[in-house]
């Protein structure tokens, strides 16, 4: 029977930072990674692959730095975990031993109950290689596409099946797209700039029924009215793929992914979790959420990895921290939003700025630049941020990440040093970070 | 005779921002600035005037802020203060009276006492539309130009020089452009993209005198190599203006710089001081501190602005974040160095890593990325970072500044939760920060 001290399920963000963690602080240890899939996908940049990236191919996470991290590789799905005997049994009829454990088996994109999803044509974002081959295969001989879900996987996808020339339509429940994530001025933005693209949002609409012959040929709305699609998308959200977990009996949380405690042991002390099978915590509140992003399981995984013989890191809870861009609107945002955290019961200050991304504003490529910050009241603390304009804001949503999880007050914002330049930055007498701060900090 | 509550001398980062925040923290108060200069330059973009912004007008910072946050402008220069009459005299001939007075008189260009320095065509970085207008005017005359100083004004002011077709040669005094600022490796990148770009950069080299008849004709160095130069620009730092503080009896400190409190207030309590005129203290050592940053009088100002009738804010100290660029490779950095923690006496873990600064690799525009970490290894904070890759690096330097400003150790950045995204930053497998950090664990 093959035996490892570290076994790892699972082959993307949490399998891999959690093998390549343990090997930096367990050097000595033996380390098995199992994986089903042939070739590991980047998940992020699965939407990219249709009108930026081409081809599956050109979006692979390279198995070189299994080996470089001295991490054995098999291929083979586990069908059960023995946790007495401490062993896993896989579909290849193989019996593994491991002394630690890790589940990192990720999420399954969730497949709306809709009629006519079965047919050909519809999709969801598979992390499969040859399930995307064949879906590239078909974008390319389609015309009219509608995409449910006007999410941040939804729109990524509306925008690059735009760019490969095909007339898409978002379909959204909400009242705005990236409802979930945004307050609604950003939200407006975006819908501004996807019609300027020319990609029709309808919000405020549910899908009915995937109606065709053999293959979609339209999606039906709630209303009635019938939209074409040659293809359909269905982007809206993911589940924990919590299957494996469960027959072996470990405790399931709230929000359905493998309950874990702050250093990622499951229920069973020698099988940690990370990443989205994983239940998360928020940091701010201390309640099961329902984030799930590629950052938080490389954040986990990090902390899993590093506990597996010795408890020496602490899951303070999820941040949740996001990037996109649709067309030239890049948007960020790391933290509670106004929506949320008056949902959640904070006395909160705002302050919103508006300048550009660079100075003075004539300098080429200025962008316009708006971000909005949230304080809690009572402790003056930074509880989140957002932000659109031009491509800094990827980075500038890591700084409102970085003061929140460094718990920085209004105060310490309004006065953070901040490095400014003509060609990279906001001028510093309008640094966007601390003016909004300033201005929250006149409604405490 | 004039009286205002809130009197300011000095109309730039300092003087602004401290307006602005004394109008956001004193609704009620009176307050006046006064300046010199008829207009006002964003002074960090000064360099940029040369190859990309064109003119001094499309650089200015407009007087519309001041009006909006009701303060009043004079223009006129101050000769003097009496500290007892609580009175300031101006070379207009006005005595203005004020409760509180905050000094933003900056820093002047250090001009070397070169022979020849007084030669037509010889410039240095003077905040003044009109000798800026002059220089530009020369600088579309010549051809063959030399900087004196390869730090990041000489180095930025090369840069432009280049774009307008002009062949320019850096004499730079250390082993290395940039020396002050980077460690060497990056230095290293800087000079390779300046030889790239046609620029010749001369390390261990003293510029003698600057020869000529009437007008700069060569630049000679201490090797008795003469350089051609049709005009020649000094960019070898800044000192304080501290020449009305001395004549008021105010305090100067070690570094030259009017000495200040942590509350931003100098040896008279009615006085404040911000920006470049006031004394720093490094934010690591509590050392005086040379760092001289339009960011960081900024911050000062915020701090300066706030405590005027109460004391709300405390400086915990200047921490340098600066950004450039020199061609394609822009630059960033953060609190200290390896060189320059070692100096201080630091014992001191180091990670460095290299990756892209989107992924996979195969997006568009993708650049490559490389990050290095220090951090304390008795305390395990971080100390500083630098960075250079694409435009990103200016935000990404913020978020090291963050997490430095924020106390975060080692093993809080390898867990940091930050947001990524195929289009705008490195995959969270491989994200910088936190990998650099795990590297830096190894030693720690």
């Amino acid at each position: 029977m093959k035996k490892a001290d570290v076994l790892i399920v699972g082959g993307s963000a949490a399998g891999l930072v959690a093998g390549i963690t343990a090997r930096r602080h367990y050097p000595d240890a033996s380390i098995t990674l199992i994986r089903r899939e042939k070739q590991v996908l980047i998940p992020c940049a699965i939407p990219y692959l249709f009108g930026t990236i081409g081809s599956t191919s050109k979006n692979l996470i390279s198995d070189a730095v299994l080996s470089q991290n001295g991490i054995d590789l098999i291929i083979d799905e586990v069908t059960s975990i023995d946790r007495e005997a401490k062993t896993l049994t896989t579909k290849g009829g193989e019996t593994i031993g491991y002394e630690k454990l890790i589940l990192g088996t990720g999420s399954l994109p969730i497949i709306l109950p809709l009629p006519g999803v079965d047919l050909d044509n519809v999709f969801v974002a598979k992390k499969d290689v040859q399930y995307l081959d064949n879906m590239l295969e078909t974008m390319g001989q389609v015309k009219d596409v509608v995409v449910i879900g006007g999410g941040f996987i939804g729109l990524e996808f509306a925008d690059e099946f735009r760019k490969k020339g095909l007339n898409v339509t978002v379909v959204e429940l909400l009242p705005h797209c990236l409802f979930l994530v945004f307050d609604e001025e950003i939200c407006t933005r975006a819908e501004e700039e996807l019609d300027k693209l020319g990609i029709k949002v309808m919000t405020n609409s549910k899908a009915k029924a995937i109606l065709g012959n053999g293959k979609a040929e339209r999606v039906q709305l709630d209303s009635g009215e019938e939209l074409k699609a040659d293809a359909v998308l269905i982007g809206v959200g993911v589940r924990p793929n919590t299957d494996l977990a469960q027959k072996a009996g470990l405790k399931i949380g709230e929000r359905r992914g493998i309950w874990v405690d702050r250093y990622m042991r499951t229920s069973d002390e020698n099988i940690f979790a990370a990443g989205d099978c994983a239940e998360k915590t928020d940091f701010f509140t201390g309640k099961p959420s329902a984030l799930r992003l590629a950052s938080i399981a490389a954040a986990e995984a990090r902390i899993a990895g590093a506990n597996l013989f010795t408890l020496k890191r602490e899951n303070k809870g999820a941040v949740g921290v996001f990037s996109t861009k649709i067309g030239d609107l890049y948007m960020g945002m790391a933290g509670m939003r106004e929506k949320t955290a008056r949902e959640a019961g904070f006395d909160i200050a705002v302050g919103t700025v508006e300048t550009v991304d660079k100075h003075p504003g004539s300098m080429p490529g200025a962008t316009s630049l708006r971000v909005k910050l949230v304080f809690h009241r009572d402790s003056g603390r930074l509880l989140g941020g957002q932000a659109c304009g031009g491509v800094s804001v990827g980075e500038l949503a890591n700084v409102i990440a970085a003061l929140i999880q460094g718990g920085m007050t209004a105060d310490q914002v309004a006065t953070f040093q901040m490095g400014t330049h003509p060609a990279l930055t906001a001028s510093p007498i309008v640094y966007p970070l601390a003016n909004a701060a300033e201005i929250a900090l006149k409604e405490m």
